[in-house]
Order: C-alpha cells, then structure tokens, then sequence
C-alpha cells in the first residue's frame, strides 16, 4: 500500500478513536451527568475537539495527500472523502473549532433549563454565541468548498445534497401537503375515533418491552444499552450503541416506537463495514441516509399494518385488560393519527415534513444573517403558521423544542424529511426484493429487511454518495413521489 | 507570571482535561459499558493516555522546566510537582505507556470474567503481559527516581513512602495483630451474638437510602451519581463524582456502609482547592491521603457508636418491624464484627491491614521478579495462611477477588493500611479541635467534621507531602499507635 496512503489512514483512525471518547461523553452529558458536571465536560469535549482538529489540519496531512494513491473502489473513495475532510477541516482555524465547540455545549445546557421554563431570553445570549460562530464557520467553509455558506454546512451532515436542491422539493410538498391535509383529516374523522389503550402501562414494564422489541428488530444489546434522556437519541459507536427514550406511565406509544425509531439508526452503525472502520469509508453516508434507516424501521415498518398486529399482540399481552384496543386497526388509528400540532418529534408522517420546512428556512435565514436570533419566536410563529396554519402558544412548543439549534446543528434538519422520503423509497426496492418481507413482519420478524438493508445499505459505508446509494439500491435517485404515493396509500385512500 | 511556568500551567490543564476525558470513560466501562464496547473501550483509552503522554513529554517542556520559576508557596510547589511528573513520564516511552494501557483494560475485562467462574488460568496470560509491563514501567521509572523498582511504582500512587518504611509497620502489625485478634474473638464471643436485622431491604428503598445518606455527609448530589458495578469505587472529577456500589436485598450493610466510605472519597476530590484546579498541586495528596478520608468518613465516623445511633433510627424509619435490632449496640455488634474472612472488601477494619500485607509482600514479589504470576495462588494461600490461619477455597475469594493488579494498580494496597491508621490519626487531631462532633454525628451531622477535614486536608491539595500534611493537621508524622489505640478502645477493651 502507498505509504502515503497507509500514513493517512493511521491519522484517521487514531482521530477517529478520539472522536469516538467524544461521542460517548456525550452520550453521558444528555443521559447521565450531573448538572453540575456541565461546566467541565464543555471544556473536555472542546479539548478533544481541537485535539482532533488539530490531528487532522497538521502539516503533513497535506504532503500525505498529494503523495497518496489508492488501489479498488473503496480505498479511492476512502481517499476521495480523506480530502474532502481535510479540505473541510483546513477552513477552519483551531480556535474557532474549540470555540464552537464550547459554545454549543454552554448554550445546549442553558437550553435544557430555557425549554423547562420557556424562557427564550434566558438561552438567547448563549444562542446568538453559537449563530455568530456558525456563520464564521459557515463562511469559512463556503469559500473553499465553493457553496454557500449553507450549503457548505448542509454538507457536513448529508454531503453533496444543496438547498437549491431541497427547495423545490419541499415546495412541491408544501403544495401536496395544502390538498393532503385536509383530506386526510377528513377520512380520519369518517373512519370514526380510535380507542384510547387502558393503561397504566408502568414504566420498569416499557423499558423491557422496549428494549425486546428493538432486540426483536435485529440489534444486539451486548453491544447496545437503552436509557433515558430529554431528547431521545442513537449515539455512542458501532461496537457501543446508546439508546435513549423518555417514558411516560400514560402513554405507551412514544417511548416504544421512539425507540424503535432509534433501533434503525443502531442497526446501521451495527451494519457498518468492519473492514473499515474509524475510516471515512466505513461511516454512514450521511444524515439523510441515517434518517432513512430509523424511518424504515420506525415508520415503514413497526407502523404498518403487518408489523402493528404483531405488536397489539406482544402488547397485550405485556399489559393485560381488554383485547380489542389491542388491534391493528385500532393501533393504526392511535399510532398513525394525523393533527396539526407544534411538536416536531411527535408529528404524524404528513405534517413531520412542514416542521422541518420551517426550520430549514428560518436556519437557511439565519446564516444568511437575513434573520436575528432575537426574532427567531416571531419568524417561527407565521412561518408555522402559513404552513399549517397553527400558532405555538409558547416558546417551549415552538423555536425552544429542539437541541439542534442550542448545540450547533445548522443545516441538519433537511436530512428529516430527505430520509422519510428515501426510506418509502427504500421500502419499495426491499418489498419488491423480497417476498415474504411484510408476512415476516407480521410475525414480529424482521430479518428479512435487515438481510436487503445490511446488503444494499449499512455494508455500503460511504462507499456511494447519497443519490448513488439510492440508485444502487433503488435503480433510481432520490424520487419524492415513492413518498407522497406512500401516505396516499396509507392516509388517503377511504 | 514567568512565562515558561504559564506555559507549563496550560499544558498541565490541558493534559488534565483529556484525564478527566479518561476518568469518565473508565467510569463508563465499569458501571454502564456493555460488553460488546470493551475492545474499543480499551483502544480509546490507550488513545488518550498515548496523546497525554505524548504532551506530557515534548520536548519543549524540558526546556519551559528549565526556564520556569514559580512566586509564593502554593506555585512553587506546583512547579516541583511538574517537575517530578516531568521525571517519571519521560522515564517512559510512549510505545510502552500506550502497550500498558492497553494490557490494563485487556486483562481487567477478562478478570471479571474469569473472577466469575473463578478461573484464574483463563486470566493468567493476560496478567502476565499486565505484569511484565509493569516490571518493565518499573525499572525504567526506577532508573531515573533513583527507587527501587516497586518503590517507584508506590511513588506513582503515594508519592514519598517507600516499601522500606512500610515494612517494619506491617511486620509489627503482624505481631500486634497476632495477639489483638484472639483476643479481640475472645471479647466478641463474650459479648454474646448479634440479632440480625429483619430485612428484605428492596434494592429500591436501599439506593434512595444511601444517597441521602451520603449527602448527609456533605456530598452535593447535583455534582454527583450513585450507579452500580461489580467492584465499588469512587470516579469522575471534582465538579462530576461517579461513586458506584453492588446491592443485596438481604444485606442493607454492605451497600450502605461501601457507599459511607466511597463518600470519604468524593468529599476529598469535592474539597481540592479550585484555584489549582488541573494542576498537580490541586489534585488530592496521594492514595494513602485519599484513603484516610474514606475510612474517617465510613470507620472513624459512621461505624462509630454515636453515628450508629442516628443511622439505627433512620434504618428503622425506612424499613420498619421491630426496633430492636437497630439500637446501636446490635449495630456496632453487627458492623464491627471481627472475623478472620477472605475477602479484602469484607474484612474487618482489625484482619484488613493482614489482606494488604499480603497483597505487599506478593506484589513487592512479583515487581521483583520473585515470584511468577503462576505461582500466585499458591502463594497468596500459604501467605493468608501465615497471617489469619485460613486457606481460600477457590481463586475468587483468593487472587482473583480484586481489580487491582487485573488493572495495572502495583504499588496501590499499602494505601489502604496507611490511610487506615492516617484516618485514626486525623480523627484524633479533628476531635481535639471541634467541641462536639461525635455529638453531631449522633445527630446525622457531618458538617464539624467536614469542616475540619476541608480545611486540614481537603483544600491543601498536594501542597504538602503526606508526612507534612500528616504533621501540619496533628503535630506529629504518621504514628501508627493512634491505629492501634483505636482499636484496643473498640476491639480490645472489654
């Protein structure tokens, strides 16, 4: 092997490693920590971050790459994305990385106490700390990736996909969306109401369940743990997934399929191709395609009517009482129920995209520096307003619910939506592939999905960019009509 | 500030922060790590003492220590204190330190294992790679220190004592021990059984119970954790405290009084001095130190008649039934039970100091090269034998029963008999100045207590060496009657 080469990808993986310390302290800083640990794990994850930053732009990262030379697909891809981090990560001056880094992790935990109260004056300072930084770094990478400042920060999460690209896509749905709500809210209230569950479902009782149900999806808790934090997540490493949920004694639902909604991202750090790991190659293909995989599984999957059978079944019998709101019918009913409401993570499949639609344009608004922070609760309230003509009656339900913008995440958000879109489109290639897949399903087994996903996605790594993954594994790129033909099917048909 | 010294001084916090990177990390292993995380695990750890070490060595550190100068006692001290950590770190190379690290957390995993199924061939080879990597940290340390090998590795946990000096106490604990513990069983046997507490104690209601009782002592659960693991241990950083502990719902002690003492430990990190944080100079005084403050906390003080008293009362609020078993003569009957045991963690505190006189005398051993690892149990049986008459069944309650030498920790048992006899030595000293604090403690009050150690201890860092800190706080070195004293007032006296 080059030298060269063999030197840059020791580089990587020793990064790599110290990025993976990173991820499961923070893992610990949302599931664990004390508050008062706060202050000192800021500075332990800005200390790595610029130990990584710093491993990454040294001088001789540079030589290594205009000696290096790579032989088969996958380590010319490694290379082609070892540049292309490099390229990132050379814009970027060590103290802005650290800066960033801190302020993100200030501003996240002021958040967590902003949100309990909504009191967004109290996180705006911290806020506006982290915008100002995002721009700079923003712009940084803008000038040598030559896209705009927003897209160059979309790409860090999904990379090669612009918001000249996502706009007209999330304008079309915008138009689907004016025609498809009503509608479906009119053949949700013929279908007559849904049975509320009985309850209690007690919450030692979920967690089990929960966790058997994810294990049932195909990921093995030796090398995963489930826990709980304010905001759900998949994180940690392929070897050490973490799962968190939230629990609630009265409502089985969220923390179960939450869950299982996480379950899809752990399969797809599981599936990742060992013989790469802690390179660039090895990782997955970015955020939409993430997303894509804990869709499938949540919302292609455990919530069609095969799956939800299984489910009212297992259910029942977790939980006893009467058998009939136990049944997929119902469950649909319970579980699918489209409403216009404020809170992103507990939106429906039709209006989850206008939630995301809103905060692409306010964040695209904000780096653009056409929107201050200080008239983010504004901006938020017509912005939601004219796309589903609603108004959040506070900050906690409107611009204070998600971590992302409180702990640096601009440009992430499109993933969402892109990846609902690319998992109906997904799910149509592995049901085409697949015979029996759906009567599995019924039966609570999911091997023969992840058998198509494990090949035809998680063993892909980076290997393809996001359209080339989809076309691989569909024949097609990226097509948002698999999606709106998908909750027609589900939401539109009487 | 010279400016070399300000150099050193950042340097210094910043290696100290990837160390708290570390802590966390180890916390993780042991209290929340599924096993499938251990290979990585380890990798990330020896990752971040690699690139510790690596900082800790460069070679402009050499020439900043030549340089610095330091103004006023606390800076002076931190300075000889780099100088000293400059000595033992280049003794090492990084290849060697990054080896070790790895074997560590290797062997620690196959340890819990193997002290499962007590099977100490399935750790063997494992320990012995940990062994032979210590041996060699041990000569190339004792090189530059101008130690002897095991010396040089007891500098690395209780900086100044040397195996020479703890010799003839241990060797005359020997002989105090062999006519103190006939005797000792003697007086129990008289004073007739104890009634057993009624018991279950649900593991719920006994967590709940140690904590409030740990933040009784002064611990501030918004800085801390109470978790499980196998091997209980107090970790994390001064600002985030990670005490662990192991429950049985027939045994309300062991958890509660483990807790007590793990508190002792956390009190100290909580009270170093902020303004010498991540600096040598504000890190606890040694090992031997940080163990008089557990054993003050759970021997002196909670173990003592009057906190017995107030801890029989709340025992009794919380698990009801008849109050008689809960009086603190039944207590302190149960509590303070002598007993020739194998099982370090269960001793006594008048057979503890035998279980690390034999852990001395084997590693002392094993450093030198006198003793071959597959040798160990039969040495450990015929040492315990010499000291307590018993011969353990099998290895787990022989030499597999503990974490240290699985981990790496040669050098580390004489602080725990050092500690002991430092934390009657204290109490003495704490006593004599505070009016009322065993009347306190009657009440359920540490604070006279605490407010001595912070200011005698806690806050004076590693400002002095552990016989100047032993001399600043009660007039004398350590004098190890003080130990033996308190023991003939508790055991001994009829």
């Amino acid at each position: 092997m080059n030298p060269a080469y063999q030197r840059l990808k020791s580089r990587a993986a020793r990064i790599a490693t110290l990025g993976e310390a990173a991820a499961m302290l923070g893992w610990d800083a949302a599931a664990m920590m004390p508050p008062g640990g706060g202050a000192a794990r800021g500075e332990q994850m800005a200390a790595l971050a610029g130990l990584m930053h710093e491993m990454a732009t040294a001088p001789e990262v540079a030589d290594d790459l205009a000696a290096a030379e790579a032989d088969g697909e996958w380590d010319q891809a490694n290379l082609a994305l070892l540049r292309h981090a490099h390229l990132r990560s050379t814009a970027l001056p060590t103290a802005l990385v650290e800066a960033s880094s801190l302020a993100n992790s200030t501003c996240e935990k002021i958040w967590r106490e902003a949100r309990r109260s909504s009191d967004f004056a109290m996180v705006r300072p911290a806020l506006e700390e982290v915008v100002r930084l995002q721009r700079e770094t923003a712009q940084a990478l803008s000038a040598v990736l030559g896209l705009s400042p927003y897209d160059a920060l979309m790409d860090g999460f999904q990379r090669g996909v612009t918001a000249a690209e996502v706009e007209p896509i999330f304008d079309a749905y915008e138009t689907f969306l004016a025609e498809a709500l009503p509608r479906a809210l009119e053949l949700q209230a013929a279908r007559g109401p849904a049975t509320p569950l009985p309850g209690p479902f007690p919450v030692e009782k979920q967690k089990a369940m929960a966790q058997a149900m994810s294990a049932r999806m195909g990921l093995e808790y030796s090398h995963a743990r489930l826990d709980e934090s304010t905001h759900p997540f998949c994180g940690g490493i392929p070897s050490d997934i973490r799962i968190t949920t939230r629990y609630q004694a009265q409502d089985v639902a969220q923390a179960l399929l939450g869950v299982l909604h996480e379950t899809g991202h752990a399969l797809y750090e599981r599936g990742l191709p060992q013989g790469f790991r802690r390179q660039p190659v090895g990782e997955a293909a970015g955020m939409a395609a993430h997303e894509s995989q804990s869709l499938i599984i949540e919302m292609q999957a455990c919530r069609g009517d095969h799956f939800l059978g299984f489910l009212g079944r297992e259910l029942h019998a977790t939980y006893g009482g009467v058998a009939g709101p136990y049944g997929a019918e119902n469950l649909a009913k319970l579980w699918r129920r489209v409403d216009r409401g404020f809170i992103r993570v507990d939106a429906d499949e039709i209006t989850y995209p206008a939630h995301v639609i809103l905060r692409f344009r306010l964040e695209r608004a904000l780096i653009a520096g056409d929107l201050a922070v200080a008239d983010l609760p504004g901006a938020w309230a017509e912005g939601l307003h004219r796309l589903l003509g609603i108004t959040p009656p506070d900050d906690a339900r409107g611009c204070l619910q998600d971590i992302h913008w409180h702990d640096g995440a601009y440009g992430y958000f499109p993933s969402y939506t892109l990846g609902a879109m690319a998992a109906a489109q997904l799910m149509n290639a592995a049901r085409a592939a697949t015979p029996g897949l759906d009567e599995a399903l019924g039966q609570g087994d999911a091997a023969p999905l992840l058998g198509w996903l494990r090949k035809h996605v998680h063993g892909q790594g980076s290997l393809l960019g996001f359209q080339d993954l989809m076309r691989a594994a569909t024949g097609k790129p990226l097509d948002p009509s698999d999606f709106t033909a998908h909750l027609t099917r589900r939401y539109l048909t009487a």
